[in-house]
């Protein structure tokens, strides 16, 4: 019972997250080289420069609540990007795969969406206002290529959809 | 490479909602036990009844499609229920508990909402009516079960935070 309070509850899942993030910095270039549309290749690469100022952000925060900068394994995202690493066994290379990728992503970016969400509830509630500050750039971010991911989704997953029908 | 086409994809990912939705069944029961709050053990009662309805409609969806109602092992849900089991085991009973089930909870909505969200925009794109009507009832019900728990995490953070500064 390590976890006894609000505070450590918020440390805890910053730990969580922080591990998190990491895994999908090594993931990232992996869904980037098996995609195959231009555009998907550059949201790969354009998410991952985002989600290294991303790690650097709860780099902050550690700082700012004086806690060592430290992980703590994060099964969820563990699961999540073994999924990823199936989906580019299972599905042929193209526009399905492209479809498959961006789907694994979204999953994902809706496992950060919760967990930033939380986070900034949390820190909102113990006025940690610099944190939260923080906390809310990721949470916007992580929306945002959410909804990226949700455009591109709607041509890619049309030219899979042309190739199912051939 | 078994997944060829959008169709295939649409099946493959039904599978792991199947098999996610299925463990989700199987946990609540210990969620609701580990809670303290009487409106969230019966917030995880509600939404255990609702997600036996929710396996009910992928099953409709199967049959709709002339398949085996057969899932496929979902190593992110793994990941998640894991995530929770943890969390009974390192947080402490009572209010601070209660917050830390409510953000696993939200996870595991939100894995939720990215699946369906997924299979709802393959299922219009193939002009499956029937199939996205049942995918959108479902959508509908984790997009809400996901707003409550935001409620109920504002009144239960709050008694962790008093717990937190005593």
């Amino acid at each position: 019972m390590s976890v006894k309070s609000l505070n450590d509850l918020f440390i805890d899942i910053l730990k969580d997250t922080y591990d998190a993030e990491k895994r999908i910095v090594k993931a990232l270039p992996k869904l980037k080289k098996a995609a195959t549309s231009p555009d998907l290749k550059q949201a790969f690469e354009s998410h991952l420069e985002e989600t290294k100022g991303q790690v650097e952000r709860l780099e902050q925060i550690f700082d700012i609540l004086g806690k060592p900068k430290r992980g703590k394994t994060c099964p969820a995202m563990e699961g999540l990007i073994e999924e990823g690493a199936e989906t580019i066994e299972e599905v042929k290379a193209g526009p399905v795969l492209d479809a498959a990728l961006i789907a694994c992503a979204q999953k994902v970016e809706h496992y950060e969406i919760a967990a930033y969400g939380t986070l900034a509830t949390y820190a909102k509630m113990m006025k940690m206002d610099d944190c939260l500050k923080l906390l809310k750039e990721t949470l916007s971010e992580e929306k945002d290529t959410d909804g990226k991911l949700t455009k591109l989704a709607e041509s890619i997953n049309f030219d899979a959809e042309v190739v199912a029908s051939r």
